[in-house]
């Protein structure tokens, strides 16, 4: 038996998602599957449209045998640090014996090579880098032709251009770093490009089906997603419990800025940007609008969605120093197949496994990273239309098919 | 010519305001009247129903002369505070001749005896406080036997039961306190009291009224409010600036609650009540509910109402020490007898008067209050529905008739 781990959002899970799922399978000869997915809220710098629980239904019913949650510290960080988060959680494992991402290069040999040179910054990288920079252009596009003219390959800028070969690049930089000896594999993504907002082609987007569903609701998705997923949020949405998006939490974090919460704790945040911030929160109510005010060349709008929901999930820097990757297994749902994985995980791995909540603080020297996910659910849930409880994480089962 | 001073929160402004106003004039023989006004957030611990420019349209178009805004520190604190906060800014405006307040009683002796005894407090009422408080009942309570005992008069429970009364006693010991030489005068309130929610008699409250307009809307008020309430409510609500209530910043207050803000520097926060409001925010992401659920016998509503609202505007109790009163006249609007007081006020007042807000930093030493208020708008606004800018204190005309 071969054990394959793959790293998800499902936000929400669509026939991509379903492809790129069988076509690993089929690739690697793997049987098993463990999925590492973020939480309530993702890497977007964003909540998910519906929550962690209704998101691992979809995950088991599309032939998941176990999903983990990625601590929302690491969901809801940068590109490099998800990746670190995620690959380092799979290999702690100890189980998990291939990899699968998609990238839209579908191939590893440059994505390696790449991964290898930012890992390792040989001295001759570094020289390109710093006269690059010099120049005044952004660090992404100082990066990008310093590792052009260090590998001589005009491909590169468009390599560097789409989000998945990205992440497909801090996968392999994670694995090279732990020295893991999980084996990595690429498949080529199909159909519309990550960010694209367009319903089209075989394959649609979860942004352009997350669009879809803010503006129109559920039907007409038929052709882009699994009844399975259909029926899912066909039922929280009638629990009144999404879909959720930015824009439920655009109060609070106005509030806290106009209220000058200080910023400089949050990572990624500089000087002239927190004051930035601060002035835009004095034009709107509006988190999107206030986005918009923010954004330009040199602060990308990806940078500020991490920072807003750090604030709001009031994640500290210091937690990414005070931790090496997570340090806690968090067992969200299962079937047969993943029962029979957590306890061969049990046996092998330094983690410990939290399937009842309730026992977190007996099981974790250190319990802070774990406290971020039950905040992030606390949160989460004020944005549920019926009256929400706190603690969620305290009392909603464990999903099992 | 006398001059007037009253108390007003206008929260609409209905026709028992008019007859308060009217009668208050010919009692007082007064030609001039000027009312301090609580500004966006109200005794009462929530939001105002529509902004303090909105209700101070209503003041004008009523027969007010010139409108004051109460600081927000005093205008949401308990009865007492308020109290003191807006005596002490009348007297301090060093025109006003009289004030005029409602009460259930209509007559000022066992008032004015009552209040003496509370300021004073004489050996005799302090021992018998001191008995009945060992008994275990509530400090209200004791305080009221210890009253009657006192003053031997077995009224003392039905006028210490309506919150005018209470709030003419606490006016009066203002005056005292401060030894303000403004003659007062009550006049017996009409109509529902205070707290009747029922629509009916001659005069409606103004609970009763925000009632009828959250639940139906404003047709039907036509026999409570004056035509220029409705249309100023009217245009309000179609500019999407309001109904405007407590509601709308549930989700902020639980969120601050469920990320454990401390309240430990709220005025009269106790331990105990903290950590039943920490507990109570984790059942429910509703505001109303949550006081629901942690008043008790203790703990009164109202107590609960002013915590929160001073946790929304981070108002630290510190503030109550630090100043002795309002140190600026924050003028709202007036008419043409409004900016004659003015002119006068600005002769005689020791307080700066502060009609353009861009100048506060130039005339106050301590901004500290001021700037609560500033706060305060920052904070009410969030609640427009269409999109909001914060500053409005910067940039809102005056209120000219």
């Amino acid at each position: 038996m071969g054990i394959l781990g793959i790293i998800v959002e499902y936000n929400p899970f669509h026939n991509g998602h379903l492809y790129h799922l069988q076509i690993s399978k089929k690739l690697t000869n793997c049987d098993y599957t463990i999925a590492v997915m973020s939480g309530n809220f993702v890497q977007r710098g964003e909540p998910a449209i519906v929550d962690k629980w209704k998101r691992t239904q979809m995950a088991l019913k599309a032939g998941i045998d176990l999903v983990i949650e990625l601590p929302v510290v690491y969901a809801t960080s940068t590109a490099e640090n998800f990746a670190y988060g995620a690959v380092k959680l799979l290999d702690s494992l100890k189980i998990v014996d291939c990899i699968s991402f998609g990238s839209e290069k579908g191939d590893l040999s440059e994505l390696t090579k790449i991964a290898e040179i930012l890992l390792e910054e040989p001295i001759y990288y570094r020289k390109a880098l710093k006269e690059y920079l010099k120049s005044g252009i952004t660090f992404a596009k100082a990066r990008e032709l310093a590792l052009q003219k260090v590998i001589n390959n005009n491909e590169i800028e468009k390599i560097l251009q789409t989000s998945n070969n990205i992440l497909a690049i801090e996968y392999l930089k994670s694995l090279k770093k732990i020295g893991s000896s999980i084996t990595p594999f690429t498949i080529k993504r199909k159909g519309s490009l990550y960010t694209s907002l367009e319903l089209k082609g075989e394959f649609a987007s979860a942004s352009s089906i997350r669009k879809h569903i803010f503006e129109k609701g559920l039907e007409g998705l038929e052709k882009y997603i699994p009844d399975f997923t259909k029926e899912i949020l066909q039922s929280s949405f009638e629990k009144k419990q999404g879909p959720i998006s930015l824009e439920e939490f655009s109060n609070i974090l106005i509030y806290l800025l106009r209220n000058h919460i200080p910023l400089n704790h949050i990572f990624d945040v500089s000087e002239g940007l927190e004051n930035k911030i601060y002035k835009a929160s004095y034009k709107t109510n509006n988190v999107e609008e206030l986005m918009k005010l923010v954004k330009s060349k040199r602060y990308t709008e990806s940078r500020i969605r991490h920072i807003l929901i750090h604030l709001l999930l009031n994640i500290d820097k210091q937690i990414f120093k005070e931790f090496d990757g997570p340090n806690y297994i968090r067992v969200l749902g299962f079937n047969e197949k993943g029962k029979e994985m957590l306890r061969e995980i049990k046996k092998k791995s330094p983690l410990p496994i939290i399937t009842k909540v309730s026992q977190y603080k007996e099981k974790l020297s250190n319990t802070k990273m774990f406290e971020k996910d039950l905040f992030a659910t606390d949160v989460y849930t004020l944005a549920y239309k019926n009256s929400s409880i706190a603690g969620l994480d305290f009392i909603h089962p464990l999903i099992k098919l």
